[in-house]
């Protein structure tokens, strides 16, 4: 079905530019693209920047985990931040020219849990953008007249997307669009993951695993929460001296060490740290995570994203008072590169040699 | 040496009778022991009552698991009241008479742990008794003048025991001692992993995994604590009845069911049990504990013990925001045996048929 057909009633539809996954374990096409005008309640965006996070990465090339089924064709991103081009009806809360930041998980303020100060996991249209489609159980996107799947609903890896009205946040007309647009996924799960979900305490003993875009915003959430030690660990040396910019007192390489890194930190701090947050997404690192933290108090909180993995955990340390919580939603300084350079930008992701790389739409 | 050479100053050695473990994986022996005076800050204790936990039979039986060494010949027994018989010198708060129950778990009240209002885990003499020596590195008990060690600092499987002055809680002059042993260990693990750790709150889902000592005052935690739904699940039907005397609202054999146990629990409760309580110590009914919650919220507790094993965690579901927490130190009704039964005492834990059996001495 041509998108043109169902719903050109108000807006024409766009043509630009996205990176289209066409196939799991393929290269990215920058192809010409059709985005359908929003439908009710929804909202069409112009991205001005986009992050590109691990999680696009894993969709696209780690799909023989067993990861829950999405579709393709399909176009990945979901870390943006760009400005309202047009709304379709019903939408109160967003006019052209807003800047706005997409939500892979939304915040319908109604429904119970939206209601519940406990969780940030809202269900508006969960079940939809998690299978790449808006309310309607259909895509906006469109490419050489065969619908395109949309990532978590977002699609940020393409100059203009829509998205629901309840995946959608205001921001200030002044902020810089490149920078906040980490807002849309690993800052908010770094800082969130200290703060929020950790609830770090002045002056504790806290280490981060993992100095990228997430591991660094929980170092800056630890410090904003006044703790005494943030220690630092990565496996790239390289990345030592910004965590210390960010708020890091300390950084430790475990291959520097014979022992594990977690015997390494509880030697360090005389029996663990307060928090742990792991923000790499391995599991082994999880497990050394929960165990370099203290016991009777100790909490480690999972930032680190994977779908199908499990991890180990010694129970003697979890009834010996340790905590193991996880976070959803929260990233940090990059480099810039413009669209057409999205398959260099995976390949600084996966060869960890950027923090974060936003592309410039 | 003989123990009355060195501490026979201000009382006489007692002898009485005690439950002896001469190995590992033998029967109990019962030996005519002598329990040595209190030295300074300990107290000597007439058991009257004791429980018979799990964890004693783990330490005889299961040591192939690869725990902690701990030496033979030793008592075991954890979970018990009894009568002060005479207090060592400097010991001010308790006197020959009081009643008390002995702590395997300290509260000196004023190290750093016992000031946090978030752990209970004293560590006053914790490396000795765990060792299974009091505080000068040595046992109150010996038998064929033969050291015997103490289990847990404890050794209530003895008509007679010695525990340091931290170790032990007085209680009422009118508790029965037959039933308030109980809070030696199991009641207050169970209770306490609802009350303390879960935090269990008015109206929501609970479900209880193992109906023994633990597991049902894990049930009455949660009525205390207003719980809407308290789901008991066991493989033992038999124990349904005592459940639901406790407050469980209804009752749950895996066994019934050709789904896995989380996936009724799921159905059951639209999405997930608010706490669920495991109460067993096994590693798979402990993953089955975590997946039974509901995400957003949920929160798993870990109060059945195992010092060796391991548990397979899907990160996704922490993720989703569930927490894993652990409690320890905390039991209920009961069948009452002598002390000479006291290894078909163990026969009755190990096949399930008993709740909790007590041990009059």
């Amino acid at each position: 079905m041509c998108i043109q057909e169902s719903c050109g009633k108000m807006f024409p539809v766009i043509k630009c530019k996205a990176a289209v996954a066409w196939e799991r374990g393929k290269p990215l096409c920058i192809e010409d693209v059709d985005v359908a005008p929003p439908k009710v309640h929804e909202v069409r965006i112009k991205i001005i920047a986009t992050g590109v996070c691990h999680t696009d990465w894993e969709y696209l090339y780690e799909t023989e985990k067993g990861m829950k089924f999405r579709p393709f064709p399909l176009v990945l991103g979901h870390e943006a931040a760009g400005v309202v081009e047009s709304v379709g009806p019903e939408v109160t809360k967003f006019s052209p020219g807003d800047k706005v930041i997409p939500l892979f998980l939304p915040q319908c303020g109604e429904c119970k849990r939206c209601q519940c100060p406990k969780t940030n996991h809202c269900r508006k249209n969960w079940e939809n953008t998690q299978m790449g489609v808006l309310a309607d159980g259909t895509s906006r996107i469109s490419c050489k007249r065969q619908q395109v799947f949309q990532f978590l609903g977002v699609s940020s890896f393409s100059e203009y997307t829509v998205v629901p009205d309840t995946s959608l946040a205001k921001i200030r007309s002044d902020a810089p669009l490149d920078k906040v647009c980490l807002l849309g996924c690993g800052v908010s799960t770094g800082y969130g993951a200290a703060v929020n979900t950790a609830k770090v305490e002045k002056d504790s003993l806290c280490a981060v695993f993992g100095l990228g875009a997430v591991g660094l915003a929980a170092v800056m959430g630890c410090q904003v929460a006044g703790a005494k030690r943030i220690i630092g660990v990565d496996i790239n040396p390289d990345k030592f001296e910004k965590a210390k910019a960010f708020g890091a007192t300390e950084c430790v390489n475990p291959r520097d060490h014979s022992k594990s890194i977690q015997e390494v930190l509880v030697a360090m701090t005389d029996g663990g740290v307060d928090y742990a947050l792991e923000c790499v997404g391995s599991p082994d690192v999880m497990s050394a995570a929960l165990e370099s933290t203290a016991d009777a108090w100790g909490t480690c909180v999972i930032a680190g994203w994977t779908e199908t993995e499990e991890m180990k955990v010694k129970v003697l340390k979890i009834l010996m008072g340790r905590t193991l919580k996880g976070t959803y939603f929260g990233g940090e300084p990059k480099m810039s590169l413009p669209l057409d350079q999205i398959n260099v930008a995976f390949g600084l992701l996966k060869s960890g040699k950027s923090i974060r790389t936003v592309i410039n739409l």
